[in-house]
């Protein structure tokens, strides 16, 4: 028997992919501070989409910041009360030229429409959405839904951040569950429960030598190198096998449980297919640690960025005046990110090269990591309905990348988070050509019924 | 009682300012493949000249080079025959916005003529040239002089170096003493003689990692980081007292001899003063060894630029694909470049990180450094000349930096080079407002006259 929502899908096909066009054709870049009237028009294509759908909503203009949908739909009383998290802005088109189709424009080939956002993150929330449609329009029960879009999720999700501990806010937040639909499957197509995500901060080291360039010849030796200066204290950040070598860095650092241990190594990963994606071999970091647990269980701590004096053809024999590096270090769960930061910066400084000055600056401490209990009722819950979707069960991932307003939804909501998700590698978010496939949408839409269903 | 050259410059003043103008007014440009013309003009006006003086002249066209020039005056038989070197190209007058006048059309400011190449080298160079001329002037004996003016000092002297072992050159060239005056007195106004220079190798490192730029969260600590690769790579070409730690690269050096050691003592190093002019305090290098010594008598290492990732505003987390370093060389007596060369590449093959590839390009073996013997009957007939010009005598300098050519003609000519020149700080050489003293000007002219007249 088909799900509810396939029947749906199928009786409301034109509609619904009609409506989901009308959101991609809309231009909600982020980043492009010219676009801001484009997220307007998404926010407010929302706005009207969840009144029709029976949801009262507000739309919140933060200064300065892209506006925020919050909508609202009272469902069973004695249901968890669920926020679902998503968002209405995109990353930009560049490159344009390496478009088949105009970004803005999206058309349906062999069954994927193909538009900028048709999955990031347009594509599963409107999936999401219609999801909770089909059981309204079958008159099946439903928890009362809170739902949030912001429009700043690409570019770093600063108003929501600045704004989301207001008591106003923390009202409309208040939930017991936490439902993101932002993330992938694993490649084998098998789906994936998100149980864990890593942190994020960054800096800018700048190491000042000479007030201008020098002679490399009359001055080499006698004046010291920026470049030179920043290589060393770079190099001393990592101990000769790749372990962070920041005294303090690991504090209260918590290791993985065994069973976290099984549930990560469960995944297959290919050394080999890892170096034929990325061309080069999972050989960075920490290589005594299995590859899995390096992003799923440690922090990183990376240079993003270096750059001092000439980098054009041939030679130019200089001292340069100043070096510049960007670095980033993704956080574990137990580490504090003032105090990684702190140690961080105690570091550069004990570390500073004779004859050169350090400056730090965009200094941003950001966000913890978590880890989501796997054996919750929640992620019970979650398995269960996954396994009723796909018989093999759901696997579980512990990301290395980080979804800052995940943990300040989860502790400002006070909901248990669950991020699930049904994007593929060919989905290729954030690249030119992006799509979503229309099994992809029902499986989102299905697992949305499904889980939403179980909540009742 | 005056000088001859003090004389002759009086009476002939308006004459050989507004002949050196003319030369000045020539855009000689090296650096610049459509200044071509000028440097021919150049050329061309330099043939004019030493013809007028009673040279035979030759001008060689070297492919896709300037014109060099070269010209012969028989003289005394029995006296030593003199190669003077020179070259009539200049560097770019970018920026042209922080000249006062134009550096191409020469102005005289309180006593100072300013333009490009006032100094470095026209201005020395025919300084020198009306030296000879005052002693033809006089009919006073001169030895068989060979002069050899090129016109891309300022880009490598790459025609001269390529052809310079051609037997014609060889014949042309041959001489017993080799002048150069492009050199500067010390700052407290003494004269110097420049005792030993540096050679100078180059190369460009590339480490190349993912094929992309990936994402720092979903693959830190596991995909290898060039920027961070070449961190740790440049890091190992010193040990942590700033002594180049490669290998083998020290094989061959030649320490300094007692005297050396006492006569480069002997030249006051001021640190203080050191640190404001160039903004940093002399503290690059080996810090055990002093200050003077380290551009006098020891290599260095220099990362001239690098560059990977992200330099932009605030942050990118990026995993960069690749990183490039520019790297130089100043090698001393001793040591041969193709070892030192081989060397360091060896050196950085072996610690290539693990996970990345390492290109080596635009591989550079360049020049031997070189150091006179400051006892030789040359440099005490230049001491005895300098100190009759000077009553204090010269100072003996060992610089850092290198003129590749002058090695090159050493060997070829067979001559003993005498490095003597009359450059001070403020004639700012390369930079705009260049400009060189009529008191210089005619220190010069003395100077060729008393050096040439004491080798007869």
């Amino acid at each position: 028997m088909n799900p509810p929502t396939h029947d749906y899908f199928s009786a409301n096909r034109d509609r619904i992919l009609a409506a989901w066009c009308d959101l991609l054709r809309i231009e909600s870049v982020s980043a492009d501070a010219s676009a801001l009237a484009h997220c307007a028009r998404a926010a407010a294509w929302l706005r009207r989409w969840l009144k029709s759908a029976g949801f009262q909503v507000e739309v919140v203009l933060p200064p300065d910041g892209r506006p925020i949908v919050w909508a609202e739909r009272p469902g069973v009383p004695s249901a968890p009360t669920v926020l679902f998290y998503g968002h209405y802005d995109v990353q930009p088109a560049d490159p344009i030229a390496a478009w088949t189709h105009p970004p803005f424009d999206p058309v349906c080939v062999d069954g994927r429409i193909y538009a900028r956002g048709a999955e990031d993150n347009k594509g599963q929330l409107f999936a999401f959405l219609q999801g909770v449609a089909a059981r309204i329009d079958a008159g099946l029960p439903l928890p009362t839904l809170r739902v949030l879009i912001e429009g700043e999720e690409e570019c770093g999700s600063s108003s929501l951040l600045a704004c989301a501990h207001d008591p106003a806010w923390r009202q409309r937040l208040a939930a017991d569950t936490l439902l993101v639909c932002d993330t992938s499957m694993h490649p084998c197509g098998q789906p994936a429960i998100v149980a864990g995500l890593r942190g994020m901060q960054t800096l800018t080291i700048t190491l000042r030598g000479p007030s201008h360039d020098l002679h490399s010849g009359s001055h080499g030796g006698l004046a010291p190198n920026p470049a030179q200066g920043m290589a060393r204290l770079l190099a001393s950040l990592h101990d000769p096998q790749g372990r962070i070598a920041v005294a303090g860095f690991f504090d209260g650092w918590a290791a993985p449980t065994t069973n976290e241990c099984r549930l990560a190594e469960a995944v297959p990963f290919d050394a080999a297919a890892y170096t034929s994606e990325t061309g080069a071999p999972p050989e960075g970091g920490e290589r005594a640690i299995p590859p899995i647990h390096r992003t799923a269980f440690h922090p990183t701590l990376e240079v993003n960025g270096v750059h001092a004096g000439y980098g054009g053809p041939g030679c130019k024999t200089i001292i340069p005046s100043e070096a510049v590096a960007k670095l980033s270090a993704r956080l574990c769960p137990g580490q504090t990110p003032s105090r990684t930061m702190d140690a961080l910066t105690a570091h550069l400084r004990a570390h500073c090269p004779p004859g050169l000055t350090l400056e730090l600056s965009d200094v941003r401490s950001g966000s913890r990591g978590f880890r989501l209990p796997v054996d919750s009722p929640l992620i019970r819950l979650a398995t269960d309905v996954l396994t009723r979707i796909d018989p093999r069960g759901p696997l579980f991932l512990w990301e290395g990348a980080s979804i800052p307003i995940i943990a300040t939804l989860q502790e400002v909501s006070g909901a248990a988070p669950l991020l699930v998700g049904f994007g593929r590698e060919e989905d290729r978010i954030h690249a030119p050509n992006e799509s979503f496939g229309l099994d992809q949408f029902q499986q989102v839409m299905t697992y949305a019924d499904t889980m939403l269903g179980a909540l009742v």
